[in-house]
């Protein structure tokens, strides 16, 4: 039984193993201080297409092509596909990944789509629906701006509590066995022959996703579509104290807990809400659009963000340190926006949301 | 164990119950052929509020409100809201349903993500991470036209392939019991006290779901984002054939198979692509786009479209047949186009998508 471990969230009873991941990136994030750790890092940020979200999709499509490879996988083997990305009615996913034709649920959570994509990637596992799916989200400066601010030919100088958006593209693997040679001959789904694929052997899982907190939207009335960590941290520190509630933990409990994108104004504004909770998480929070970049020396000003950013950085970074044991537990949590150019222009606030997942490693 | 039926299809093993929904819709919709079995029609299409999008977001609002009133439940009776609608950013979902404070997993399907929500909703409740869900769509003919098209304003003329986009919302509260009073005193979540609201009783099932098939993108590469019934045609086809092979079926199975908007178009094309591969829908077929309005009268050229079109139809006709025992067994299969401005501007195809659901009568 799949409880419910309180009122949002979800505590698995078949375990949800990440088979593998991989990381496509850009040249300003291959500059940064992850750079190194990322699986591919283009040449320019075009990726041989004419167009930003031409290329933006091709990040889709090569990640999840990675992702699969690490996994000694086909797409035959995979059930369904959670993608999304920030671009209007997600151009970015319905161009990238058409080509490995798994079954989609499309996605839109803003940059915590990241985070929605492995919970309802991880609900399937646990539930019994699949083997094995994939996860994947994405964003692209360029086509970030042209969708959310000003033309960039336009040269607009922007607040230091901007963020930067990343261009890059995480996508993960789930499956419900922890991989190696243990599947082997094992009939998937109970029927006879009706998943020719599903004894090909995968290579380790990487780590596993043992807790999930779905957020809500929280909208503190701000406007400024050049501040969403400020407009994001609310979500963050709601959906964060449901946490703490539903599974009856402390920060301390945790080596890391993860925001995707709030960047430094942000993860002030977290810190200090939450501490008027009676939770102190400045020991354990670190924010992947703080990590990703070096702010002062690439000029990102607040941080990192998009749905790529928290992505990449759990691929690289966050599961690199889980499978070295530097960290055994942490909470993964992206934080999203949820604005539109439309909205903007009318005038309306920027709600955010957050979504939250506990990984860890293997045992 | 919610076996997976095929490569693409879902049977669960844990009843689904659609416990009742809810339907609002603009003026036109209410002058049309279903325009007595919906719940609410708009005296204009404002509803109210200072723009289209507003309007739509109140869309929403009504439907979720009403569908939990009919089903005698209150917003913390609810685990998960799964919805969305064509707006870039799902801005009538993001500004529409954040009054209900529910956890929520934002979608986007184009106009097949009621399909995607009712499926989503349905893995929740029948992995057992959720004993009550609502699942909500929407869209507007202003909001979607300048979304999409040309400005209202420039009157601009619209071939005779063109759909016209519903001006509507649909929404479903799924549940894990029958209702009435079978469940007063069961303590849904396993944990002493952790839903003080679970024990209200909820009012009759309207209908079960007992059966789900996930699409794949399909792009044909055709371009005529007039002409989109012709584009989701080879999505609906393709999601059809996999439904009838996953759950070894024929057309005759079904007392109707409902796509959601492909219109007068798309319906010939998919009844003949259908052919193709051996089987004859013809008998069966029926397109929501088709029954909304009358396409003469109103002048709706090719049909309805929008992810409420099959949203209100669902709740306002099709439930109502099954309830009153015309229908027994229905596949409900909605359609998207999967479109953007910026894709149709930069001279990319529209790539279709098609989820499908089996909807039967109680027992």
């Amino acid at each position: 039984m799949n409880q419910k471990s309180g009122a949002a969230s979800i505590k698995p009873a078949r375990p949800v193993y990440i088979l593998n991941s991989a990381s496509v990136v850009g040249t300003k994030e291959g500059q940064g201080p992850l750079g190194l750790l990322f699986d591919k890092v283009g040449e320019d940020d075009m990726f041989g297409c004419a167009t930003w979200e031409e290329a933006e999709s091709t990040l889709q499509k090569e990640a999840v092509g990675m992702a699969l490879d690490k996994a000694g996988l086909k797409q035959e083997d995979i059930s369904y596909i959670f993608a999304g990305d920030l671009l209007g009615q997600s151009m970015a996913t319905s161009f990238g990944i058409s080509v490995y034709q798994i079954p989609l649920f499309g996605l839109y959570g803003a940059c915590s789509t990241c985070g929605e994509s492995l919970v309802l990637g991880a609900m399937s596992i646990a539930g019994g629906f699949a083997d094995r799916v994939v996860c994947v989200t994405s964003s692209h400066f360029a086509s970030a701006e042209k969708e959310f601010r000003f033309p960039l030919e336009y040269g607009s100088q922007r607040p230091l509590s901007a963020s930067w958006t990343v261009t890059g593209s995480g996508a993960f693997v789930l499956g419900s066995d922890p991989g190696e040679s243990s599947i082997q001959g094992k009939n998937l789904d109970g029927r006879q022959g009706a998943r020719k694929n599903s004894m090909r052997a995968v290579k380790g899982a990487r780590a596993r996703i043992t807790g999930m907190t779905v957020g809500k939207i929280v909208d503190y009335g701000l406007k400024d579509s050049m501040n969403m960590g400020a407009c994001m941290a609310p979500a963050a520190a709601s959906t964060l104290e449901q946490h703490f509630v539903d599974f009856n933990s402390q920060p301390e409990d945790y080596d890391k807990i993860f925001t995707g994108d709030l960047g430094k104004v942000g993860q002030k504004i977290l810190v200090d809400l939450l501490q008027q909770k009676g939770y102190d998480i400045s020991e354990q929070h670190m924010d992947c659009g703080i990590e990703i970049f070096d702010g002062e020396s690439q000029d990102t000003h607040a941080g990192g963000s998009g749905c790529g950013c928290s992505a990449v950085t759990l691929s690289g970074y966050i599961l690199k340190q889980l499978e070295e044991r530097n960290w055994k537990k942490v909470l993964f949590m992206p934080t999203g926006a949820l604005l539109s150019k439309t909205s903007f222009n009318e005038g309306k606030s920027v709600p955010g949301i957050a979504h939250a997942l506990v990984i860890e490693t293997l045992g």
